[in-house]
This record gives C-alpha cells, sequence and structure tokens, in this order.
C-alpha cells in the first residue's frame, strides 16, 4: 500500500517495495524529461523545502514531478517568513495547505520523520543530517541494477567519509537488503561508520593514499562508490585536510575493467575530473536514473500505482 | 465590473464586491489543491515580487494560479537588477510585460498602489508595510464564513500590536463593512490602532496577561483574532519585550466553546503552540482557505467571472 | 540546420538566420504573453541558470518558454552545491540531466561556450562577463525592424560604456551585417570599444555633456542606444563618477521626431526618467520584443522549426 505514505528511510521498506520503485522506475525511463511528458500528476502540487543546499536532489524532483505532469513550487527559507521568527513546524503545516506531496531537506538528523507526523499529506525524506537520503540509495540502486542486471551477489567498496554521508548511511542499508552482496567500508580514522548503519566490512585505513590504490586493487570489487568530506558537519574547528583522500586515474588503472565509479556528487577533491571520461565512471548516469526513480516514487506516493500498471503495457519500455 | 482591475485595498470593495468574492471562493473550494486543476487561467501567467518576506501569501498564490491551470513566476530581489542599481518602478514595469497578474509585496506604505498606477495589468496588494494586506481580510473573512454561516451579527476582539499590523487594519475594515459587527480593539500601550483605521473599540490595555485573560472572559466574542508583533517595524533601538502577550490555554480555558482563535501567521511568541490541538484554533485552516479566496480573486481580476458562472452549475459545491 | 544548436554569439549565425529568428518571431506575436498560450514545446524543460544578477533577460526566457507550452525551472547558486564546493562545470553537466534546454549567463568571458562543449543539449548565453549577449541583439534587432520596416541603411548612434557593456558588443556585431548600416559609437575615454569588436565609427569624447548633445544633434541618427556604465566590471577603486553621462529631455529636445531611443536595462543614471513619456523612448517595448524573440530561438534551438511553420498559416499576424 502506497498512497499516502511517507519515504522517510531504507528500513520502512521491505524488498519487495524497493524492487517494484526500480520496476517502474524502469518503465519510466523513456519518459523521463527530453519533452515526454506524462499526465499522471496532473493537477497536483509538489513542494520542495530545502533548509540545506541542494543542485542534484531539489532540481531533479521538479523534473521528475514536472514530466509526470504536475506543478512544482519551490519553498526558498531565504525570503520566508522565517525571517520573521517563524518556526520550521509552522512552516511545514502551512505548506502542507499548498500541495499534495512534500520533499524535505533539513540539517537535523530525524528531523524529516518529525515534520512528516505533523502533516498528513506524504513526505519524501531528501536528507536529514548526516543521517539519511533514501532516495539517493533508491537510484543508486537503479544504477547498479542497469549496469550488473542484478542487485545481488555483488561486491561494493564504499570509501570515504562514512560518519557524516548520510547517502552512503542509506546505501549501506539497502545494499544489504539483498542477496549476497558484501560491503567493504574504507574511511579515513575519525570518520568512520556509526555503529547503528553497520553491517558488512568496514576498515579505518585510509592513512595514505598508495594504501588506499592497493586495497581497492586486492578488493576487487564491482563498485567502487566514493563518498564526498562532508565539512559541514565536522567539528568546529577541525582542519578537513587531515582527512584528505583522493580516487584519480592511477586507482582507476589497477581496477577491473568491469568495476564502476560511483559517486553521489557533488564532489570536492576525492574524485579528481580526469577519471571522468573513463567508461566506467557514472556519477552523471547517477544525476540521470534520480529522473525516473522518483518519477516512481512521486507517482507511488500520490497513489498512482494504477496509472504506472496501465503506461506498463502501453509505453515503450528499453 | 471586475475585468483589469487591482486590488490594492478594502475601501474600494463594495459589500456586494466582497460577498461575491466569498460566493465563488465557495464555489472553488473543491478544487483548491489536492489535484483538482481547473482550466480558467490556461496561459496565463502570475508573477510574484516580494520585496519583503513571505510564506503563506506568495505560496498560496502560487498555488491558487496553479490550480486555475495558470502558470507562475516568482521574481526575487536577490539576483536580480535591482543589484545593479536598477529602481523598483523599472523592475514593475518590466515585469509587466511579462505576465499577466503582478502580486506585489513592499515595505513602504502605499506604494503597490504607486506601482498598480504605472502598469496596465491587475496589481494585487500584497502587503504594503504597515497599512494593508487585503486578500488576508478576505480569506479571513471566508474562514468566519464558512465558521459561522454568517458575517453579520458578530463580536470580534483583536488583540495584539494594532498599530504595525496591517492585516488588521484590512481586517477591522472589512469587517465593519456589514452589519451588526462589533469589534474590540486590545493593545499594548504605544500600539494602538491608526486613526486613520478607527471603527468600534479600541483599549490600550494589555499590561498584564491577567488582565488580558479578564477582559477576553468578559467580552464573550465570537472570534479572537490574535496580531502578531511587527518587531520589523518597531523603531530601532526599541525592546520587543515592552509589547510582550500571550494567548495560552488558561485563556481558552476561559472561553466559551464557540468561539474561534484566529491568527494570520506567522506566530512568534503570542499564540502558544498549547493551543494547536484545540479545535477553536484554525489558523491553519485560514491558510487553506486563502487558496479558494485567492483563486476567486485572480479569476475575477482576470477577467474570468463568466468561466465562473459555468462552472457554478457543473461543479460539486458544499 | 537549427536542431541541438548552441546560441553563443553573434559571428556564429548567418545574416540569413538571424532574418528567420526576426521573422518566426514576428510569427509568435499576438502569443507572446496574454493568455495565449502554445503547444510548441509541451512536455520540454528549459533550466535557466544565471550566475550574475538579472530581472529581464531571466523572466522573460522563463515566460517565453511558459508561452510555448514547456516548463521552466530556475537554477539559483545561493542554496546550490556550489556551497558545498561543486564547481561550475559539474554543476551545468549535472543541470543537462535535467532539461531540454539550459539559458546561461556567467561574470567570465567565454565560460558559457565552455559549458556548451561539455554538454549535449542547446545551451543559450545569456551574458558572458563583458563579452557578448546575443539574444538581446536579436531582440534590439527586432524593436529596429518593427519601428522602421528595415533593418538596412540605418543609422545608430551608441553612447556609454563600450569597453563592457556586452549587449552593445553584440548589438555592434549584428547590425554590421546588414547592408549600408551606420554606426557612430561614442564613449568616455577609457571605456572606448575593444578592438576585437570593431566595425564603423567609433569616438572616445563624451568628457562634457554639452558636448554629447551637439554631436547627437549633428549625427541625425536614426536610433540613439544608451548603455549603462557597467560598474560591476570596472577595476577596483575606480571611480564611476568620472565616467558620468546622461541621455535626458534636453537632448531629446534636439533630436528628430522620428529618432528612436533604446536602452537594454536595467537603467541607472544614463537615461533620465523624464524621458520615458516620450513616443520615441521603447526600452519596455523592448523588453516586450525580448518575449517572442526569445520564444522563436527556444522553438527553432529544440527542433521545432516544422511547428512554427504551421502556425505561419494558421495564425494571425501582424
Amino acid at each position: 500500500m502506497w498512497d499516502k505514505r511517507d519515504l522517510l528511510d531504507i528500513n520502512s521498506l521491505s524488498r519487495e517495495e524497493i524492487e517494484l520503485i526500480l520496476h517502474y522506475a524502469r518503465i519510466l525511463e523513456p519518459f523521463s524529461g527530453k519533452g515526454n511528458k506524462l499526465g499522471i500528476c496532473k493537477g497536483e502540487i509538489l513542494i520542495t523545502a530545502f533548509f540545506e543546499p541542494s543542485t542534484r536532489t531539489e532540481m531533479s524532483f521538479a523534473t521528475a514531478m514536472h514530466t509526470l505532469g504536475g506543478d512544482v513550487q519551490s519553498f526558498k527559507p531565504l525570503g520566508s517568513s522565517l525571517e520573521k521568527g517563524e518556526n520550521k513546524e509552522d512552516t511545514i503545516c502551512t505548506l502542507e495547505q499548498y500541495c499534495d506531496i512534500l520533499v524535505i531537506r533539513d540539517p537535523e538528523i530525524d528531523s524529516v520523520k518529525r515534520y512528516a507526523d505533523l502533516v498528513n499529506i506524504p513526505v519524501i525524506n531528501a536528507g536529514d543530517g548526516s543521517n539519511e537520503h533514501p532516495t539517493q540509495a533508491l537510484l543508486d540502486l537503479y544504477t547498479i541494477w542497469k549496469t550488473f542486471n542484478t542487485i545481488n551477489g555483488l561486491k561494493m567498496a564504499i570509501i570515504g567519509d562514512l560518519r557524516y554521508g548520510r547517502n552512503l548511511h542509506s546505501l549501506i542499508k539497502i545494499f544489504g537488503k539483498f542477496d549476497n552482496n558484501k560491503i567493504i567500508g574504507i574511511s579515513p580514522p575519525g570518520l568512520e561508520l556509526p555503529n547503528n548503519f553497520k553491517t558488512g566490512d568496514f576498515k579505518g585505513i585510509i592513512t595514505e593514499m598508495d594504501k588506499l590504490n592497493d586495497i581497492l586493487a586486492e578488493i576487487r570489487s564491482d563498485i567502487v562508490y566514493v563518498g564526498r568530506l562532508r565539512k559541514e558537519y565536522l567539528p568546529l574547528g577541525e582542519n578537513p585536510m587531515k582527512y584528505k583522500y583522493e580516487i584519480n586515474r592511477d586507482i582507476l588503472n589497477k581496477l577491473s575493467e568491469k568495476t564502476i565509479i560511483m559517486h553521489a556528487f557533488p564532489r570536492v577533491d576525492e574524485l579528481n575530473p580526469e577519471v571522468d571520461s573513463d567508461p566506467r565512471f557514472l556519477p552523471f548516469k547517477q544525476a540521470r536514473y534520480g529522473l525516473q526513480t522518483r518519477m516512481a516514487i512521486i507517482a507511488l506516493l500520490l497513489g498512482h500505482e494504477k496509472e504506472l500498471m496501465i503506461s506498463n503495457e502501453e509505453l515503450p519500455t528499453n
């Protein structure tokens, strides 16, 4: 039952539900952007309310809703009544009156769940502090499925800031839900995965770049997933340089031809642009696949599974 | 005659015109948001130009126009040519070229009227400094009508910053236009209603919270309308704390079961969240009713009264 | 061949292509704003990404796309992942995934060309530093055509900051492409036209306002085009007052009844508002004509020339 549900974290999705989202994302792929518009959400309004910066997530939710035929309104904290002293709870309860679905990002852990409890329309968690970013994990899984034609029996190395990387937390949870997947987490000392997200192997060993190269070569994972250092969540006064790590061409040269490089973006210094032209580099594909994944999620939460099933028969699939 | 008119203040609306807006707002209620879209404003564009913060007004005008089938563009002063030294008059005359109707908020009294005089398309005053906010008064009146099934013979206590509360100014004017309504204004000394807005009783007596409780209990009004302290309009250096007032559960306990609590929001400290769950607390309903009220206003000013009359026959009403 | 092309500068447009844009702009004129919407771009999405302030350009591209039936999303640097350290190249390559056409403004010369090389969708240069602003030149030419019914054999005086005025650079190039046009450039010493834009006469002689009056009276040009002083591009610490110039009623009184006054706006002090009521003052018409010109450009770059040709037969033209 999808109708009027929230999407707040990975653990509240069953394996079957995740597979269904991937299934509908694939059906919607021919309609993601590029001049093909559906009428599934005609007359419905999605509001994005982001209390932290975003490029991909906010823009792709907007494009997803537009492509489904709905309207989009972007609530911006700057210039809003927050400047007159209104609290976020009142703001969210107000926005509820003006839309059919809310997409919220907030710097505070578990805040989006709290907002969702206040309102009667579906709420999507677009990132709650360093906690979770479930739609990113779903589009990552979709990217993996499109690449390997399976989401089972794969090995993934996740590199970087495992402590504050909310997308990595959601990814680890979703990847662990399927059969025979193996995760190896590698993080600089101090940025280890919090215990509550743990499943698989986690090593705190990026002390020198040379070692990272050797480890990755040795692991022979199907996926190398790189995370950004979340400077914004580091304790004040800490020097980000002490956590520095970088994936570059040298490392790619040691990896298998089949190993893909993923990153949720934005990147800063941890993924050298010299690797962008490598066919194994998938971040912009991930951004693209975010469209159809989010289209499927929006349509399901707004209770349009029936229309998606009709599309299934009538529309071209790849 | 509505076509191409502006909506700048309450006094330029006749009693009959106000009743007509309420009438059409009720007709439009089933279509306000929530997946029902009309085609009344198809092909038309509304631009919001807010030179002061807003959450409800800007967002609900956007939702109202989207629900009428039109498009919405939000002009933001930040990032505009105002940063290159352009004045607001040139900005407004430019925006006129790109839309069919303008919704403007500006910190200066009477400025929106001045802008309206410059352009040939309908202009809606969404707040001009501490002067007026006529569409808020219209949605407040709609809320009162929906609650009491009449807009005559009612008693309203208006509490708070009567000096700078523009929505209260418009509300006092509109409420005074109907038969046998009684207004009791209660404000901290120094925040009394300006003389040009006066009609009914006005007392400057909130010096201690206990007295406010007693007064409200004694007045037995149908409506308790709470205003926010407009710190942004206080003379520089004044301490807002000296004007402090608060409506809380203690007060509600002394009021009749029929007395409703209204507030235009945002609220800061003047309305304790402990009253939110009380069925007499209506602010989020006001926000919701703002949708259909603004839909009616937009449709009328764009010359679509005929289409509204057709809707009247064909569409479900409550 | 228009399909999937970029519009980055004037020199890559042939004379015939420019005439075709004007031709389609005229066909689209009855549909520019004001409640007439076409379905030419239904299902397509335009994203504006402005890294410098804008009012007219950004808003008119939005209105143009809405009027063509497409959707519009405004990417704002503030609140985007640029704040997390993402570079503009990654940002642009991300936005590419979410739209069909990109409109970009950037303070750096030639940057928009560099972005366009990175992506596979049409890119429109909405101003690259002090270099070019080709769609402004096209709408200016359209305004000239509408006024004189020809774009040949005309004399234009261009006054002001010829060094940093990107729209003037594009205008000089486009005007010089047609037959027997004469350009006289007049700029304060230090703000002369860069050599690579030169064609026609250029004089650095506005040292006193009185002289400007006499020069303009003597030149008897068909068009007086006024440019804004680009304070934002002046070397740090330079006093803008030393470059001051102003067109006022005194000058207009000396000009022919047929001479039109143009300005791309925003204006600051160089065009006195006392001339606004003069019928020869055309800046707001330019703003209006920007709509249909940009509609034609968007439709062509998105490969819809065939639909424009159909419109040609079916739709009223002026």
